[in-house]
């Protein structure tokens, strides 16, 4: 019993570097990079590597769900830190970038014939994000800043369509897609404006 | 030659009853509704329908392409009769039900082994409305009422892309998110306010 504390330390330590490492090596070189590649950065075995991961679906599908943990352990701490609408607005870049990172992945796990979806990443997100974002959308409405009408699934659906990949488009012109979306989340404009008359 | 033109006036009443026609008993029968019905109700026989249109897939591509010409010509007429947001706005709603009805059709034309694109269809779509939008953009600019920042390929693209089908959520579901993009067309909202400080 005393050497299953430090044993499973060691083993979470591990497979956050594992996670962390990917993530980095699939940004520069691809997800087909080589194993080693990936081991040698996290300061492991390749055989640690193949233990957690079998396929090479297995360890994107981890990245993917590690950046989704990420994504919805933001929302709270942009709420202490920063105005409401401002932690909104932080929050769904995040969601951009990570929508962008799923895109490039996600493509691997089609290859391998397996669709994402038959992994429940479509669950997983709902089911981290929806409560994440939830929080910030109550915090702008109480503070004024949000319409009152939008639910957080609405704009969980709304951001990837707007990023879904569009012939000789790339990923920037999706970015002005969802800058206009987002600002359509203010409350409407007659509840801001004092008429002029 | 004087009976060419009573002929040719002829034949351009029966292709636009046919069209009408057509439209409508896709609407309330389906795209597989029979011949006659369609031929019966424009008053033509069913000859001339199989003369302009030999394949199904093709009078459901004349009914699309109608369809985006009547977008088209709808905007100069409102913005004539209405103020530019409501013009813009009224629009984005015809465009709404534009796609909504292609999204139906269009599944004939794919399971006619015939991609809409292979008809040149986005080519069209975008040839006729972005002039279209252009001129509605614009003038909401004018006016001070629309973002200075977006132009008409982003709207047609958005648009769209909030209205793709989305499993378990119908089409009103597409509007929500459609409402929200357009009321981020309006100008940022520190143009509008006036600070209370």
């Amino acid at each position: 019993m005393p050497k299953a504390v430090p044993r499973r330390a060691d083993a979470a330590r591990n497979l956050g570097a594992l996670l962390a490492a990917a993530k980095e090596v699939f940004a520069e070189d691809g997800v087909d990079a080589p194993a080693k590649t990936i081991t040698d950065r996290a300061g492991v075995g390749v055989g640690t590597l193949y233990r957690h991961f079998p396929k090479r679906s297995d360890l994107v599908l981890a990245v993917i769900r590690h950046e989704i943990d990420d994504c919805a352990d933001a929302a709270p701490r942009l709420l202490e830190a920063r105005e409401p609408w401002d932690a909104l607005t932080t929050w769904i870049d995040g969601l951009v970038e990570l929508v962008g990172t799923k895109r490039g992945l996600a493509a691997t796990l089609h290859a391998d014939d397996q669709d994402p979806g038959e992994h429940g990443l479509s669950a997983y997100i709902v089911g981290r994000l929806e409560p994440a974002l939830d929080g910030l959308l109550a915090a702008g409405r109480r503070a004024g800043v949000v319409r009152p009408d939008v639910d957080a699934a609405e704009v969980l659906f709304a951001v990837p369509l707007l990023l879904h990949e569009v012939p000789n488009r790339d990923l920037a012109f999706g970015r002005r897609l969802v800058r206009v979306y987002v600002d359509g989340l203010r409350p409407p404009v007659s509840e801001h404006v004092t008429s002029p008359h």
